[in-house]
């Protein structure tokens, strides 16, 4: 859990985080949140007539009509809250939700490697994968807040399971808990990428980039099906969107060249036309360890309008 | 070629439709093209004081910095030509272009199928496939216009050539041109469909349609590859974008019930997720033979803005 005080120009005056440790009562989760929120106020030397509003990014699922956050896999005990309107009474104060990745995207845009871009997709690829979408200056949500699941367009149909129970999705091969599995169920025993994690139960992508710095041709192999099947979904998004930018988030920034990403760049512009093909950026996050942060004081802002004053951010990790 | 003039309203004052007959001097093309815009606005009994606005709807490649129409394969000669600033000289008007695949999304979606959504996706299935977005009830046009190239995102990765030179692309699996060819050079001699068409080689999609109606079984399975990749194609689109509406036009209008509509719904609904799933609408178009009509109309309204007042709209089909 990340939370921040900070203001519209992305500074960030005080922040804490801190593991999510659900109690298994939404109630008593958001009370503690609350008073998190207030040392923190009372912490960076604001008070809270100062705070214009609370964003909050959360994961989904979420209703956005009916404003309930619906059981996300890291908050057991969460079935349908009603967690913005259960913080604004607690903290009497606007509080504004907003999908993770489409927090993260305002945050790249307004602060990070998506400034001065009108069209940006944030690809977020962490444990899963999915988009914000800033289309003209504006967020796309889209029915349900369903726009920008990227990770689940399917770029090998009827292939791999994925966790949401479909099968081929982006996220099946690109998301970081579906390659972790791949990994410890083929990596060799004996392997340098078993070597580097300590047995081939415990190998993860940080291994995979390790072993492929060292030339290891296994991982070598696992990084270019990772960054083809990458391609894939980013070749799909540049058809249909034909975005200036495209900012890829965690596992691509903090794999930096490790990852490759100009393997990704140029196997995406084998695929796409001439005309995009020359002006699309395809970035890694610029936010690094602040994206979290950031993506909260987003959400804030995206509620009051792009003139904010200040406002705090509460951003679910 | 199909010539309008008409009103904010859409009503059709008068109308016209040629043959493209392009004599490969660009600058004749649009002398007569605008003797026939001056003879129309006569014929609907119009002055030249009361048309506001030319609309020209457009197929690609259009280089919208440059205003320069690019070669676009059915007229031979134009390279590189200022339609847009010659057609203004020599009807003194403001002209407005628009791709033609966001020229039919606006007019589906101010006249047609897509009324009263804030989020459509048009996609025009005739030679080629491509898509018109309307996101927050705005055109995105993406770079260099490329947004809405969904024809060419890929469905099979490294499967059919396309015509643009990629492979496994969408349009190599249910543009008309592709699936006439696949249909020339697969279909059985002797069987249902080249009975129905005089020979094999005349087979086109209208005798698929026709012979699977009868309960021809090549013909069957000829429609269920079709709706399958569709159906694929539609799915990244969901995915990506999660629109309210996704409106069919040409080929699933013209098809209606034969081409099983509810068939492509039924593969979409299985592969894609609930919240969206209940509320997604997929819809034929509704303007059927007025669609280019009413396209180059609202290329108009979309360069003098929605309160528009009359104006001609010329479309190239």
């Amino acid at each position: 859990m990340a939370l921040a005080l900070g203001d519209e120009r992305g500074r960030l005056r005080a922040r804490r985080r801190r593991p999510t440790a659900p109690s298994g009562r939404p109630e008593r989760d958001l009370a503690r949140l609350a008073d998190d929120a207030r040392a923190l106020v009372a912490e960076g030397g604001a008070s809270w007539a100062e705070v214009a509003a609370i964003g909050l990014s959360l994961p989904g699922p979420y209703d956005p009509e009916r404003e309930l956050v619906c059981a996300p896999p890291n908050l057991p005990g969460w079935q349908a809250v009603p967690a913005r309107a259960w913080l604004a009474e607690a903290l009497a104060r606007p509080v504004y939700v907003e999908n993770d990745a489409n927090a993260a995207a305002l945050a790249e845009w307004r602060f990070g490697a998506g400034r001065g871009f009108r069209d940006l997709v944030f690809l977020t690829m962490s444990t899963g994968v999915g988009a914000g979408l800033v289309l003209g200056g504006r967020l796309h949500r889209g029915l349900a807040w369903g726009a920008g699941e990227v990770g689940h367009a399917p770029v090998e149909w009827d292939g791999e399971p994925c966790a949401c129970g479909m099968r081929g999705c982006l996220e099946a091969y690109v998301g970081g808990a579906a390659w972790t599995r791949r990994l410890r169920a083929t990596a060799e025993e004996g392997g340098r990428m078993a070597l580097l994690a300590g047995g081939r139960e415990r190998v993860s992508p940080e291994h995979v980039l390790r072993a492929a710095a060292e030339g290891d041709a296994a991982a070598l192999r696992e990084l270019d099906r990772y960054n083809d099947y990458l391609a894939r979904g980013l070749v799909g998004l540049v058809f249909t969107l034909a975005p200036e930018a495209i900012v890829l988030g965690t596992i691509p920034s903090a794999a930096g060249d490790a990852l490759c990403l100009d393997s990704v760049r140029e196997r995406v512009s084998r695929r796409i036309w001439p005309g995009v093909r020359e002006r699309l950026r395809i970035l890694p996050s610029a936010l690094g360890p602040d994206l979290a942060e950031l993506a909260g004081l987003c959400a804030a802002f995206e509620g009051l309008g792009i003139e904010a004053g200040p406002a705090a951010g509460l951003a679910s990790a």
